[in-house]
């Protein structure tokens, strides 16, 4: 639908929280200075957002799923399609898509799940693999794609697969990979039997393949974990979902930092921005993540831009760091707010989901957020937070009242009756 | 799901009220002194409580059942499997399980539908019954049971029976007993007609046995209206609710002095416990179900305690008597908040729906609610009552989302994605 106006999600990974007793009881949002987003607060229409239902942890891809109009309740089926996809692997109707993580054998036990956090070579070693299994097994193509560090993604191809198994990834150290067998529910049905059968045999043989391959031979010579066995996990098929553009009439661009969101938006045919200085980290350059935000809105109405590193300081419990990486969306929200005619155009700030320090992990806590720009009726609230923002107009909302929020400010939702 | 965190749902039976004329305009939650259930406000995360949909008065069963998580809309048949399930009959699938009441007949008219509230002797009336419908009616098994005072309940066991069929309960004196007939849209159907002249014989006979025993005749000596019918209503099969362990992986006990509830508890596979000293009415012993919540922590994950008194105070539109059992439920959570530790225990103070004085009976308002203990993020809130909670930063929840917020402060709710 037509429109002048242009929207925008602006999104901090994680940045909700709760008090945290080395800030005074305050949470990180409430005791980092943040000028701008209590200016968008101020100037603005404030709620708190469960992004799937209330007390509900969400995971980074069903909150981003959500919060663009996608419920995840009925559509998801895991996480390995949207990771497959974000490394650039295609996954058709059919086939099982699976997050794979490069991990460290030893004497049959998994001693470390990331290899070292291998820097370089898995392109190598992915090659290996994919040349290997180049005859399949059982009839089911194997295609196997490297990622960041030691990460990776695995799409199985061929009739008569399942999803309902269970991950060969033990999830922690000291343990042998764990035997993949069907989901309760499921355990006599056949396809699911003969998917496990095929993804053990894919671990079984993948150990000496890899251990054979030159990269692991240096690891070994210069003391370092080799990456020899590929751990598949997080199984899903390829998720029913319209195209963005389809379901919402806007064309659509992601400005993100998470191969796993790049994922989803691929799946939704959105324009997956990459940014130079994007790096996911600590690190990560926020004003080259605010420019390509404003190059992007010349030529899309929609764009969502989400900065990872609050959810590193979230999980790792560092009130420093996550209050430092807040600092960084104030900065990049105050280049927005000082670059853009907001009187063409509507955002809204917040969060997928709350990263607290004292859990270090996601919870279902309401995530503050706030909407600014053209169409927006200002409250009473004057700061950006969990507290005030509770006290906003916009009381609590869910993840699948955004899109209608935002498109309702610019202008783009249509009137459902006379 | 194992966490350190034990979780608690403290309620005051219909505690909610409306502004009273009597108390300057009012509600007892705000006339009453409650410093205890202010700390817990003050110290946490306050909200209004919707059992089941805003403005939908909700029965005690089925408000605790959505505060439970289990859907009354889709789930919930009838009264009477609790009652049945409460005073210790078994209800297997296809039972239909009544509840009743002793009431007195003269000349063919219901004069008192509790028999005088009839202290004693209803087991012996229960007896008699049972053995006079030995062999059961058109092949169909009766089983009744007492409760208190002239409160009892039925199961009829057999095939095809049919749970759509009107009460032999009138619900008022003065006239005779309902003629028990399909409900509307059943009119037709041959199970429903049949079960309906099961019951329609079952109350035709029982008042020639009823009349006959000694505990009878000897209330009629003694000048008190005989316990001379048996009245079925609340018909429903036993519905079909996932075990609590089962839907949310917690070992869970219910303190409760109601019957129906514990009947609700029994069917989830609950542990129910027993109070000495817990009457049910406004004597009753609230430390002694405190002490008892406390005790029931050490081995259990989640526990549900219901203080009935101030839903008699509201049903009898009786200010001082909701007052004093308000006080009574501050008293009781003060005693937890002086005994557990709070960095490993999260609350929700709250009730099952509201009871106004004024109303005399249920209502669809808002109750307030306030969490507290481990991981809740305060809010502004700092007493405990239907305004103060109206502003808290929960906003208006349903009982349905109850305990996945607390779930989400204990940690036990699973991460829904990636």
């Amino acid at each position: 639908m037509a429109s002048s106006i242009k929207q925008i999600i602006f999104l901090g990974d994680g940045i909700g929280d709760r008090p945290v007793p080395a800030l005074g009881g305050k949470t990180p949002l409430e005791h980092q200075a943040t000028p701008a987003l209590d200016l968008v607060a101020s100037g603005g229409e404030s709620g708190l957002m469960y992004p799937i239902r209330p007390g509900l942890p969400a995971g980074s891809d069903t909150a981003h799923m959500a919060i663009l109009g996608y419920d995840p309740a009925t559509t998801y089926t895991g996480r390995g399609p949207f990771e497959a996809r974000g490394v650039g692997l295609e996954v058709r109707p059919g086939d099982l898509a699976f997050r794979c993580n490069f991990a460290t054998m030893t004497d049959g036990l998994i001693t470390d799940r990331r290899a070292g956090r291998i820097k370089s070579g898995t392109d190598e070693l992915a090659a290996a693999l994919n040349e290997a299994f180049a005859g399949g097994i059982d009839g089911v193509q194997v295609i196997v794609k490297e990622s960041v560090e030691h990460r990776a993604a695995m799409v199985l191809r061929g009739e008569g697969l399942s999803m309902h198994i269970t991950d060969a990834d033990p999830h922690e150290a000291g343990i042998p990979p764990g035997e993949v067998t069907p989901t309760p529910g499921h355990e006599g049905d056949p396809e699911a039997l003969r998917t496990s059968r095929i993804v053990n045999e894919f671990v079984e043989r993948n150990q000496a393949i890899l251990a054979a391959a030159p990269v692991n031979q240096e690891r070994v010579a210069q003391g370092l974990g080799p990456a020899n066995v590929l751990l598949p996990r997080g199984v899903g098929t390829g998720p029913h979902l319209a195209p963005f553009a389809e379901q919402w009439g806007l064309r659509g661009a992601l400005i993100v930092e998470v191969d796993l969101v790049r994922g989803l938006g691929l799946y939704l045919g959105m324009d997956v921005v990459t940014v130079e200085g994007a790096t996911g980290g600590s690190d990560t350059d926020e004003i080259a993540l605010a420019k390509a935000a404003v190059a992007a809105l010349a030529d899309h109405d929609f764009i969502l831009c989400n900065i990872k590193a609050p959810d590193l300081g979230g999980h790792d419990s560092l009130p420093d760091a996550k209050c430092a990486a807040i600092a960084k969306v104030d900065r990049a929200v105050g280049y927005l707010l000082d670059t853009l005619d907001w009187n063409h155009h509507v955002m809204m700030i917040g969060g997928d989901h709350c990263t607290p320090i004292t859990s270090g992990d996601h919870t279902g806590d309401g995530v503050p957020v706030a909407f600014y720009g053209h169409g927006v009726r200002p409250d009473y609230v004057t700061s950006y937070g969990e507290r005030p923002c509770a006290t906003g107009s916009l009381g609590r909302i869910l993840g699948a009242d955004v899109m209608y929020l935002l498109g309702n400010y610019a202008g783009t939702v249509h009137k459902f009756g006379a």
